[in-house]
């Protein structure tokens, strides 16, 4: 029986060494859209995994940056898989009241001493808490309660390109693991923890038309708009295209068996929407997205259904002919949209395309370009699964009960862990907090308060969780 | 009766003082949009509009760059109001053979020496060799065989924001004048005149559909796209507004009124359509514009009808979200686009932004800003006024028969003069050549060939077109 108790009583006692690992975690940078200090980042964390006794600690070249793969046997029943993204967001025309990369230790009320860095809670504070905690467990216990196996990617601020190529190399592995955890400072401004057991899919495309590809209109550069009299013209022709995939409220997409594949909710799904009506409160996301009316004006439980269960089809952005200031009379030559549309159940990725280009060619626009940049499958893990339950009891004995959403709006590429071939659970998990991710003054909370842990509170649950997780009972 | 021979003579002994002229006024810089050099050109014009003799030359203050007025009182039955644009392009990112406001003399076959220097065609030079042939005037008749009220701007290359100003203030003046000469180097690589006795006019205009004129959608920037599961899309919203605007294939104009207006071609405009079919080459615009295919693959007489006397409904630019490489997924707050619509007869610059306005409002989307950036009104001149008769008489006793455009696909402000209240016809005249307007290593021809006049011969025709025209009987 391993003695959890002077395992927190080592992290106390080694708090500032603690500190200065996590310091020296984020003042390493690691800006991959900019290639500022990745490769010295992942080196730093292939060391990290030896000296926590990891015999097999390696790079793993990509086509992008490189990912980090170990192994930690500690020769034990139960193997988890950890998820790590050891890269940054640039730092563009931000102010910040501390240098980005100093780590600097400064008093933000109500939290006391954070550190301020960028990374620092997006996601290389905790993410160098949670290896504290392994080493705690080591230095105390002699080794961990369950073998890891490390996989870390440098790419995810750029939406994570390279990652199947590092998942694949290991799947033979991975696969005989049990389950999958990310270890973060899960815990809002109020101490709260809003756990999500999945993502939705997405596929990210870019929608092109050019004169060139249409054989008709400008067909290499903008020209006079005077000719508009008798040329035609490919921005009208994509307005008039894209007018097609919705209905007028722009929220319908009439693009041809587009939601035939969605399933309806799971039992387990309602039964967790039902215990977040109580809960949600959407004047808070008014607020923090500046939105005054949701669409149809929807509340409470039809509004968390629309949101975790709508597929949608979004333009993230258009643009062609002259954008500048004042006047400039120009017929462009093509115009281009990005557009993106977010899977649920069960939607999958390599039919959106087939579906809109099929849309498109049944308009009579076959020669509009579709590209995709991006796509990733939606995840899910039931709150049933063991590694769910004890991340779960974990939480219970520190009085907190989590909000649990069936799973994100958003897209993340969990898929990669939880379909087949690798085909395990994996579970967020974590105390501590931090804010200001993609932001000026991004900070990790290291002081604390009575509802949000400190350093010292986040690597203790760390070490709670895990331990938790080993003893689970199987899933049969 | 003036001694034309002895002009044309004084002219070939005065050439290298000519050129010297002409390089003098090109030197000056006078970049409007960078306000380079602008008003010490302004100044060097005035001064020689006194040097020629001119009481009245004072420079026109505007709430933009300064124009010129002059008045040259010759004591003549007729006068003539002369168009002058003394602003060039900027030079940006460029790459000049020889530097732009050296105004160096180069040979360049086949036209043998040419000025090369930003503004050389565009306008500058043939504008002094204009004043080149008053001058010669002057010296050996003693005076001009006109009246000239000399109205120059230095705005036209920003779209001539405050020539009304200009205008305004004289048009007691001008009003009193029989006619409108404007001085340019008329002539292709090959010798021939294109002549236009009008131009279409314009209304220019920004569409903007925002969250927050909306109340739906995001309301001050870019939300996290998963959102569009639960908030309005304002880019959608364009797509499908703009949609109702076009036909399908964004030719047809599907606005309310919207062609009421128009008139059909005069019985003038349709002969010279007539004699335009027999010289008109679509392969040459088709080859400069890089179209492969005219709207409905139009031809001869037909596609001259549908480019002269269509009005138009253009998308010059569009922009909204996120526009750089890659994915970043944004819900946008808002989207703009930049739109042109060209004026045939009737049609008024006043009924368009309303007409615009109230498609939009009948479609409910009266939330969509319409604002004007910028307006011109159709112009024209008839063949059969004694300023063109004059111009035309000229060309035809230099074996030149000009291919007459009853009107360009183009905008410009000469409504101005010939709308009330100035109301008097405007044409264009003068042999010469050059080009690149706009860019690199424009040239202004100095020496000439068999086919393009030179620099002495094309202010011959300046001194042959005034003569012809204050010779030339008065309209009843």
């Amino acid at each position: 029986m391993a003695n959890i108790e002077a395992i927190h009583r080592y992290i106390e006692e080694h708090e500032e060494e603690h500190i200065g690992k996590v310091q020296e975690f984020l003042r390493q940078p690691s800006i991959s859209a900019e290639n500022l200090g990745v490769k010295e980042c992942a080196e730093l964390l292939r060391q990290y995994y030896a000296e926590l006794g990891c015999k097999e600690a390696e790079l793993v070249p990509t086509e992008g940056h490189p990912g980090v793969w170990a192994y930690y046997d500690a020769g034990a029943e139960k193997t988890i898989v950890n998820y790590c993204m050891y890269d940054v967001q640039p730092i563009v025309g931000e102010g910040w009241s501390s240098p980005p990369f100093e780590a600097n230790i400064v008093t933000m009320p109500p939290f006391g001493r954070v550190i301020i860095n960028r990374g620092a809670i997006n996601s290389k504070g905790p993410y160098r808490a949670w290896l504290n905690a392994l080493e705690s467990i080591i230095a105390v216990e002699g080794k961990l309660p369950v073998n890891i196996m490390f996989t870390a990617e440098g790419e995810e601020e750029l939406g994570s390109p390279h990652f199947p190529q590092i998942i694949e190399k290991y799947t033979d592995r991975l696969k005989t693991a049990d389950a999958g955890l990310m270890c973060g400072a899960g815990q809002d401004q109020q101490g709260k923890i809003r756990m999500s057991l999945g993502n939705k899919g997405i596929v990210y495309m870019e929608l092109e038309c050019s004169g060139k590809d249409w054989g008709r209109g400008p067909q290499q550069y903008d020209i006079h708009s005077s000719n508009k009299a008798v040329v035609d013209s490919p921005v009208w022709r994509l307005m008039q295209a894209l007018s097609t995939m919705t209905s007028p409220d722009g929220n319908s997409i009439l693009i041809d068996r587009y939601y035939d594949k969605i399933a309806p909710p799971s039992k387990e799904d309602v039964e967790l929407v039902d215990q977040l009506v109580d809960v949600f409160d959407d004047s808070v996301w008014k607020d923090m997205y500046k939105v005054e009316r949701w669409i149809d004006d929807e509340k409470g439980r039809e509004f968390l259904l629309r949101y975790l269960y709508s597929t949608t089809l979004n333009i993230d952005g258009i643009w062609g002919g002259y954008t500048g200031p004042g006047t400039k009379t120009v017929l462009p030559y093509k115009v281009t949209c990005k557009m993106d549309t977010r899977l649920v159940p069960n939607q999958e990725s390599k039919d959106i395309v087939p579906l809109i280009r099929a849309h498109l060619d049944k308009h009579g626009y076959s020669d509009i370009e579709v590209r995709q940049l991006a796509g990733y499958e939606w995840s899910k893990t039931s709150i049933k699964d063991p590694v769910v339950q004890a991340v779960l009891s974990v939480y219970e004995k520190y009085g907190i009960k989590p909000i649990v959403w069936p799973h994100m709006g958003g897209s993340a590429p969990m898929y990669l862990y939880t379909r087949p071939p690798v085909n395990i659970p994996i579970c967020t998990a974590g105390l501590g907090h931090g804010g200001r991710a993609h932001s000026p003054d991004e900070y990790y909370v290291i002081e604390g308060n009575d509802k949000v842990a400190g350093l010292v509170k986040a690597e203790k649950s760390f070490v709670d969780i895990l331990y938790a997780f080993a003893n689970w009972p199987k899933a049969k």
